[in-house]
């Protein structure tokens, strides 16, 4: 039997059981095409068949690289592109395998792009607040006429209101969720289509408007989406790490420990990662450094779980995770679609 | 001929003058052995070879893998884990290929490691005021002592004033260095040995008490140095994007543009990166926001040069870096010292 403590750490683990409720949650949420889950989140195929085999067959892709892979392991029967490209001669090549690639499109640049480089279907990405891509939802109408002079097929709209992902209160997230969507709506109107893609783990169960929700933190979760108290998902990853160093109190300044994950193994744009059972002072490039509440409880060589703040960045600095049933190591998931 | 064009982007990019006249300008400040490059900012043997035809034999590591590949790449002559490791079996692997690998101890725990694991040398790491690793300066003749009595042969010490090397006003880093230097010394003065290892880009030139510097960041620089204003060195690093969107001034809302570079091509610790010629609003997953001073001037499909506030959690988001003479690719360095 392997267990964590044959890993080299740093090391990602999935808590193979916090995972599996968080599937099911969501599939009993949104069942089906109500999501399409985002594989930027976690970057692993092996994942994303976790997710079909929850019943959801099409995919969000964030990079050109995810949408190929996805394509490779047999998961291409629906992916869209949920961002601009102006060169889809590789998308193009995809679709000629024999999956389905829809790409976003919010200019006459990229509405181009796709037609020159094979792709055959395109949603309209809308500006629904989040001050990012996406067209006025005003233009979107003329951007979908465009797109089908060129010969593309329109599948809907899409707009991500990234901005209410964290709003802390419910009612207001949902709120500031309507207002987006109102506008999504009305750019729907004008396009026309069946797809009115949108959404995110904050606020999948605050839209009813989108038709097909883009989530994807849901499955492992990160502390900025655990704050919000609200979701009913759980913490199922951490970065395991082992204590390589302590400094006992001394002159009024009070102990601290030192692990060894650090800025080259966790996202940071989020802000510090949380070390349960201390207060994390910092990161440096290989090093976390708490001041555990019970100093005396953390001995060198200890082996601690730290929580990530924002999940998708820290994935991207590993080449694989672990899944573990508490101490044993179960599975190893590679994560292969990083990279551009 | 290869140019910035052809790349596939988010692609970092090292401009090939800048980062020799940065390796020459630091060979003549520190020749020889009086600098130790740390290859944790750039995790490239290809780059660390360029160091060594600089002239410096030594090198600084972060992590085992860094210190592995790096034997492996035959610049094994001298290296230093300035890490602690409570297993230390691969190291001694190393050992017994026949590099030399030093390790930092800053407790019994860590001297044993080094020990069993087949280490035959180490320095005493000793906290000269950040907190994080190292010994108290009054423990270290001890545990020198107890390392001896292990049959380890001990080297010196070594003590990282990395809370100061960002400290604003010059003559204040260099007095706050001191202070810290003061510790090591009397550190150095009951451990014994012959090295006496500390100080980085941003105290190289105030240091005057370490006989050995552990500088990396100085090849290839980040706006967190440069914005220092007194250290001679170049911004020689850019991950290079591709303007993907853009939405005109209206509203009475400025213009902004949108380029494929974000929190997973970018070290967010030290915050935004910059994009010359604008404000940074935010990053995204695979996206950065900015605020063009000259909305026109950018354009669907320009390139543009985004600048990282910290390279060494940038680099370590990528697989390669592209050296480049202007627009014309000259070189591809692998990224080969990553994971763990």
């Amino acid at each position: 039997m392997t267990t964590t403590r044959d890993l080299q750490t740093p090391a990602l683990l999935i808590e193979r059981a916090a995972m599996q409720r968080n599937l099911a949650t969501m599939s009993a949420a949104l069942p089906g095409p109500r999501l399409r889950p985002h594989v930027k989140a976690h970057k692993c195929t092996a994942l994303a068949r976790l997710q079909s085999e929850s019943g959801h067959a099409s995919f969000t892709c964030a990079t050109i690289r995810e949408v190929e892979g996805m394509a490779a392991a047999g998961l291409g029967a629906d992916l869209l592109l949920a961002n601009e490209v102006l060169d889809a001669r590789r998308l193009g090549r995809v679709v000629e395998s024999g999956a389905r690639v829809t790409a976003a499109i919010d200019s006459e640049a990229t509405a181009r792009a796709a037609a020159d480089g094979g792709v055959r279907e395109v949603v309209v990405d809308v500006n629904v607040g989040l001050p990012r891509c996406g067209c006025s939802p005003g233009d979107a109408g003329r951007l979908a006429d465009l797109a089908r002079s060129l010969g593309l097929e329109v599948r809907g709209v899409m707009g991500y209101e990234g901005h209410v992902m964290l709003v802390p209160d419910v009612e207001d997230r949902r709120k500031q969720t309507e207002e987006c969507m109102t506008r999504l709506l009305a750019a729907h109107a004008d396009v026309g289509g069946e797809v009115v893609s949108a959404a995110g783990t904050g606020t999948y169960a605050v839209n009813s408007w989108a038709n097909e929700v883009q989530a994807g933190s849901y499955v492992l979760m990160d502390t900025a989406y655990g704050a919000l108290g609200d979701l009913p998902f759980e913490q199922a990853l951490f970065v395991l790490g082992t204590v390589i160093s302590r400094t006992p109190p001394a002159d009024g300044i009070p102990g601290w420990a030192v692990a060894d994950v650090g800025l080259k193994s966790l996202g940071m744009d989020h802000g510090n990662p949380t070390v349960p059972g201390g207060v994390v002072w910092f990161c440096a490039d290989e090093h976390v450094v708490w001041q555990p509440d019970d100093f005396d409880s953390v001995r060198l060589g200890d082996r601690v779980r730290v929580l990530p703040a924002h999940i998708d960045p820290t994935i991207a600095l590993h080449e694989r995770m672990w899944v573990v049933d508490g101490d044993e190591v179960v599975d190893e998931l590679p994560v292969d679609l990083r990279g551009w």
